[in-house]
Protein backbone atom coordinates (compact mmCIF):
# COMPACT_ATOMS: atom_id res chain seq x y z
CA UNK A 1 0.00 0.00 0.00
CA UNK A 2 2.76 2.25 0.97
CA UNK A 3 4.94 1.85 -2.20
CA UNK A 4 1.38 2.09 -4.37
CA UNK A 5 0.24 5.54 -2.85
CA UNK A 6 4.02 6.74 -3.37
CA UNK A 7 4.07 5.60 -7.24
CA UNK A 8 0.87 7.51 -7.68
CA UNK A 9 1.87 10.57 -5.65
CA UNK A 10 -0.04 10.75 -3.16
CA UNK A 11 -0.04 12.64 0.14
CA UNK A 12 0.10 10.98 3.69
CA UNK A 13 -3.72 12.88 4.05
CA UNK A 14 -4.92 10.83 1.14
CA UNK A 15 -3.14 7.42 2.34
CA UNK A 16 -4.59 7.80 6.04
CA UNK A 17 -7.95 8.24 4.08
CA UNK A 18 -7.71 4.94 2.23
CA UNK A 19 -6.42 3.37 5.25
CA UNK A 20 -9.22 4.65 7.23
CA UNK A 21 -11.82 3.19 4.42
CA UNK A 22 -10.32 0.23 4.72
CA UNK A 23 -10.92 -0.22 8.16
CA UNK A 24 -14.27 0.73 8.44
CA UNK A 25 -15.34 -1.53 5.45
CA UNK A 26 -13.37 -4.67 5.87
CA UNK A 27 -13.41 -6.37 2.53
CA UNK A 28 -14.90 -3.79 0.54
CA UNK A 29 -12.57 -1.39 0.64
CA UNK A 30 -12.73 -0.93 -3.05
CA UNK A 31 -16.81 -0.52 -2.39
CA UNK A 32 -17.87 1.93 0.02
CA UNK A 33 -21.69 2.86 -0.08
CA UNK A 34 -21.35 5.16 -2.76
CA UNK A 35 -17.63 5.93 -2.96
CA UNK A 36 -17.40 10.08 -2.02
CA UNK A 37 -15.98 9.99 0.72
CA UNK A 38 -14.28 13.41 2.66
CA UNK A 39 -10.81 14.22 3.32
CA UNK A 40 -12.71 16.05 7.02
CA UNK A 41 -13.97 13.34 9.45
CA UNK A 42 -17.84 14.98 9.44
CA UNK A 43 -18.64 17.47 12.08
CA UNK A 44 -22.53 18.71 11.83
CA UNK A 45 -24.85 19.26 14.92
CA UNK A 46 -28.35 20.76 15.69
CA UNK A 47 -28.74 22.99 18.38
CA UNK A 48 -32.02 23.06 20.29
CA UNK A 49 -33.49 24.89 23.29
CA UNK A 50 -36.59 23.34 25.08
CA UNK A 51 -39.24 24.46 27.74
CA UNK A 52 -38.58 22.24 30.66
CA UNK A 53 -36.16 19.47 31.85
CA UNK A 54 -37.31 16.57 29.54
CA UNK A 55 -35.45 16.94 26.19
CA UNK A 56 -37.07 13.98 25.17
CA UNK A 57 -40.82 14.94 25.27
CA UNK A 58 -40.60 18.58 25.98
CA UNK A 59 -41.15 20.99 23.38
CA UNK A 60 -38.58 22.47 21.28
CA UNK A 61 -38.68 26.33 21.03
CA UNK A 62 -36.17 27.18 18.51
CA UNK A 63 -32.95 25.46 16.79
CA UNK A 64 -30.13 25.87 14.09
CA UNK A 65 -28.17 23.99 12.61
CA UNK A 66 -24.09 24.58 12.57
CA UNK A 67 -21.09 22.24 10.58
CA UNK A 68 -18.15 22.87 10.98
CA UNK A 69 -16.00 21.16 8.16
CA UNK A 70 -15.02 21.70 5.80
CA UNK A 71 -15.51 25.38 6.68
CA UNK A 72 -17.85 26.59 9.52
CA UNK A 73 -21.65 27.22 8.31
CA UNK A 74 -25.27 26.54 9.22
CA UNK A 75 -28.34 29.04 10.45
CA UNK A 76 -25.96 29.50 14.11
CA UNK A 77 -25.50 32.92 14.19
CA UNK A 78 -21.86 32.82 15.02
CA UNK A 79 -20.80 29.49 13.50
CA UNK A 80 -16.75 30.36 13.36
CA UNK A 81 -16.87 31.28 17.26
CA UNK A 82 -18.91 27.99 18.12
CA UNK A 83 -16.84 25.73 15.68
CA UNK A 84 -13.68 27.10 17.37
CA UNK A 85 -14.96 26.63 20.76
CA UNK A 86 -15.87 22.83 20.15
CA UNK A 87 -12.54 22.58 18.65
CA UNK A 88 -11.17 23.83 21.69
CA UNK A 89 -13.16 21.56 24.09
CA UNK A 90 -14.35 18.30 21.88
CA UNK A 91 -17.43 16.58 23.00
CA UNK A 92 -16.97 18.16 27.06
CA UNK A 93 -20.01 20.62 26.43
CA UNK A 94 -20.22 21.06 29.83
CA UNK A 95 -17.36 24.06 29.94
CA UNK A 96 -19.49 25.63 27.35
CA UNK A 97 -23.13 25.31 28.08
CA UNK A 98 -23.07 25.81 32.45
CA UNK A 99 -23.51 29.69 33.19
CA UNK A 100 -20.75 31.90 33.95
CA UNK A 101 -18.83 31.89 36.87
CA UNK A 102 -19.73 35.71 37.58
CA UNK A 103 -23.35 35.09 36.78
CA UNK A 104 -26.05 36.51 38.78
CA UNK A 105 -28.87 34.62 38.89
CA UNK A 106 -32.25 34.17 40.84
CA UNK A 107 -32.69 30.55 41.81
CA UNK A 108 -36.32 29.25 41.07
CA UNK A 109 -36.98 26.25 39.45
CA UNK A 110 -38.47 26.80 36.25
CA UNK A 111 -35.88 24.54 33.61
CA UNK A 112 -34.71 24.84 30.24
CA UNK A 113 -32.94 22.68 28.66
CA UNK A 114 -30.45 22.77 25.52
CA UNK A 115 -29.12 19.83 23.11
CA UNK A 116 -26.67 18.92 20.94
CA UNK A 117 -27.36 16.12 18.53
CA UNK A 118 -25.35 14.99 15.36
CA UNK A 119 -22.02 14.25 14.47
CA UNK A 120 -18.22 15.75 16.02
CA UNK A 121 -15.47 14.84 14.51
CA UNK A 122 -16.68 11.84 12.95
CA UNK A 123 -18.54 10.28 15.99
CA UNK A 124 -22.57 10.21 17.01
CA UNK A 125 -22.87 13.09 19.70
CA UNK A 126 -26.33 13.56 21.61
CA UNK A 127 -26.02 16.03 24.86
CA UNK A 128 -28.03 18.12 27.11
CA UNK A 129 -27.75 20.22 29.65
CA UNK A 130 -30.60 21.27 32.03
CA UNK A 131 -30.44 25.10 33.53
CA UNK A 132 -32.46 25.94 36.76
CA UNK A 133 -34.07 28.86 35.33
CA UNK A 134 -34.10 31.14 32.18
CA UNK A 135 -31.47 33.23 33.65
CA UNK A 136 -28.67 30.56 33.18
CA UNK A 137 -29.71 30.19 29.93
CA UNK A 138 -28.60 33.83 29.02
CA UNK A 139 -25.42 33.57 30.89
CA UNK A 140 -24.15 30.76 29.13
CA UNK A 141 -20.12 30.20 29.21
CA UNK A 142 -19.92 29.99 25.15
CA UNK A 143 -21.23 31.10 22.15
CA UNK A 144 -22.58 27.91 21.25
CA UNK A 145 -25.52 27.56 23.20
CA UNK A 146 -26.26 31.40 22.41
CA UNK A 147 -28.41 31.25 19.90
CA UNK B 1 -55.42 39.00 26.30
CA UNK B 2 -58.07 38.63 22.90
CA UNK B 3 -59.38 42.04 23.03
CA UNK B 4 -56.30 43.82 23.61
CA UNK B 5 -54.75 41.45 20.94
CA UNK B 6 -57.64 42.71 18.46
CA UNK B 7 -57.28 46.90 19.95
CA UNK B 8 -53.34 46.07 18.18
CA UNK B 9 -54.65 44.49 15.46
CA UNK B 10 -52.86 41.42 15.78
CA UNK B 11 -53.84 37.96 13.39
CA UNK B 12 -55.11 34.76 14.93
CA UNK B 13 -51.71 33.81 14.30
CA UNK B 14 -49.83 36.07 16.76
CA UNK B 15 -52.11 35.12 19.60
CA UNK B 16 -51.70 31.41 18.96
CA UNK B 17 -47.70 32.20 19.41
CA UNK B 18 -48.64 34.56 22.28
CA UNK B 19 -51.03 31.63 23.70
CA UNK B 20 -48.07 28.69 23.08
CA UNK B 21 -45.78 31.14 24.90
CA UNK B 22 -47.59 31.56 27.77
CA UNK B 23 -48.25 27.27 27.98
CA UNK B 24 -44.43 27.61 27.39
CA UNK B 25 -42.77 29.50 29.81
CA UNK B 26 -45.35 29.71 32.85
CA UNK B 27 -45.03 32.56 34.55
CA UNK B 28 -42.85 34.43 32.59
CA UNK B 29 -44.49 34.88 29.80
CA UNK B 30 -43.07 37.92 28.83
CA UNK B 31 -39.57 37.10 29.30
CA UNK B 32 -38.66 34.00 27.77
CA UNK B 33 -34.97 33.15 27.31
CA UNK B 34 -34.29 35.76 24.41
CA UNK B 35 -37.70 36.99 23.37
CA UNK B 36 -37.53 35.54 19.44
CA UNK B 37 -39.55 32.98 19.07
CA UNK B 38 -40.63 32.20 15.16
CA UNK B 39 -43.89 31.44 14.48
CA UNK B 40 -42.39 27.74 12.84
CA UNK B 41 -41.96 24.75 14.77
CA UNK B 42 -38.12 24.27 13.84
CA UNK B 43 -37.49 21.75 12.02
CA UNK B 44 -34.03 20.47 11.76
CA UNK B 45 -31.90 17.37 11.31
CA UNK B 46 -28.12 16.04 11.11
CA UNK B 47 -28.37 12.82 8.90
CA UNK B 48 -25.60 10.41 9.18
CA UNK B 49 -23.90 7.24 7.26
CA UNK B 50 -22.18 5.13 10.09
CA UNK B 51 -20.10 2.04 9.16
CA UNK B 52 -21.24 -1.00 11.04
CA UNK B 53 -24.32 -1.19 13.04
CA UNK B 54 -23.22 0.66 16.01
CA UNK B 55 -24.43 4.39 15.11
CA UNK B 56 -23.37 5.20 19.08
CA UNK B 57 -19.32 4.10 18.93
CA UNK B 58 -19.45 3.40 15.30
CA UNK B 59 -17.21 5.67 12.48
CA UNK B 60 -19.42 8.52 10.99
CA UNK B 61 -18.13 8.74 7.32
CA UNK B 62 -20.29 11.43 6.33
CA UNK B 63 -23.01 13.81 7.70
CA UNK B 64 -25.12 16.48 6.00
CA UNK B 65 -27.83 18.73 7.59
CA UNK B 66 -31.08 19.70 6.82
CA UNK B 67 -33.63 22.35 7.98
CA UNK B 68 -37.27 22.22 7.10
CA UNK B 69 -38.38 25.51 8.55
CA UNK B 70 -39.47 28.01 7.26
CA UNK B 71 -37.82 26.74 3.83
CA UNK B 72 -36.17 24.21 2.65
CA UNK B 73 -31.86 24.09 3.29
CA UNK B 74 -29.06 22.87 4.51
CA UNK B 75 -26.29 20.69 2.95
CA UNK B 76 -28.27 17.54 2.08
CA UNK B 77 -28.44 17.34 -1.94
CA UNK B 78 -32.11 17.67 -2.01
CA UNK B 79 -33.79 19.84 0.69
CA UNK B 80 -37.26 20.06 -1.34
CA UNK B 81 -37.77 16.69 -1.82
CA UNK B 82 -36.43 15.45 1.55
CA UNK B 83 -38.30 17.48 3.56
CA UNK B 84 -41.52 16.83 1.37
CA UNK B 85 -41.02 13.38 2.31
CA UNK B 86 -40.34 13.74 6.03
CA UNK B 87 -43.60 15.67 5.90
CA UNK B 88 -45.61 13.06 4.46
CA UNK B 89 -44.68 10.37 7.20
CA UNK B 90 -43.81 12.33 10.23
CA UNK B 91 -41.22 10.88 12.28
CA UNK B 92 -42.11 7.22 11.14
CA UNK B 93 -38.90 7.30 9.03
CA UNK B 94 -38.54 3.62 8.65
CA UNK B 95 -40.91 3.62 5.22
CA UNK B 96 -38.06 6.68 4.01
CA UNK B 97 -34.64 4.62 5.35
CA UNK B 98 -35.61 0.64 4.03
CA UNK B 99 -34.45 -0.65 0.64
CA UNK B 100 -37.17 -0.58 -1.85
CA UNK B 101 -39.46 -3.54 -2.39
CA UNK B 102 -38.03 -4.02 -6.03
CA UNK B 103 -34.23 -3.46 -5.00
CA UNK B 104 -32.34 -6.81 -5.98
CA UNK B 105 -29.43 -7.26 -3.29
CA UNK B 106 -26.86 -9.81 -1.63
CA UNK B 107 -27.69 -10.89 1.86
CA UNK B 108 -24.30 -11.01 2.97
CA UNK B 109 -24.00 -9.20 6.69
CA UNK B 110 -21.70 -5.83 5.85
CA UNK B 111 -23.80 -3.32 8.04
CA UNK B 112 -24.02 0.12 7.65
CA UNK B 113 -26.51 2.46 9.54
CA UNK B 114 -28.35 5.73 8.69
CA UNK B 115 -28.69 8.01 11.34
CA UNK B 116 -31.10 11.16 11.66
CA UNK B 117 -30.65 13.11 15.07
CA UNK B 118 -31.92 17.07 15.52
CA UNK B 119 -35.74 18.47 16.12
CA UNK B 120 -38.70 17.61 13.82
CA UNK B 121 -41.69 20.03 13.84
CA UNK B 122 -40.73 21.24 17.57
CA UNK B 123 -40.09 17.34 19.05
CA UNK B 124 -36.24 16.19 19.73
CA UNK B 125 -35.70 13.51 17.17
CA UNK B 126 -33.17 10.02 17.81
CA UNK B 127 -33.37 7.94 15.01
CA UNK B 128 -31.14 4.62 12.99
CA UNK B 129 -31.48 1.55 10.70
CA UNK B 130 -28.90 -0.41 9.95
CA UNK B 131 -28.63 -1.94 6.48
CA UNK B 132 -27.48 -5.53 6.22
CA UNK B 133 -25.22 -3.95 3.57
CA UNK B 134 -24.16 -1.73 1.26
CA UNK B 135 -26.65 -2.49 -1.47
CA UNK B 136 -29.72 -1.59 0.89
CA UNK B 137 -28.36 1.66 1.31
CA UNK B 138 -27.85 2.73 -1.99
CA UNK B 139 -31.66 1.35 -2.90
CA UNK B 140 -33.39 3.45 -0.09
CA UNK B 141 -37.04 4.11 -0.78
CA UNK B 142 -36.98 7.44 -0.34
CA UNK B 143 -34.35 10.32 -1.11
CA UNK B 144 -33.82 11.26 2.96
CA UNK B 145 -31.16 9.26 3.00
CA UNK B 146 -29.70 9.58 -0.73
CA UNK B 147 -27.18 11.52 0.31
Amino acid sequence: MRSIARGLGLGSAAMALTALTALAWPGTAGAAPTGTESLYAPSALVLGVTAGQDAGSGTVLRAVTLACSPTPGGTHPNPVAACAELRANGSRLDALAAPAADAVCTREWNPMTVTADGVWQGRRLNYTYTFANPCGFRNTTGVLFDF
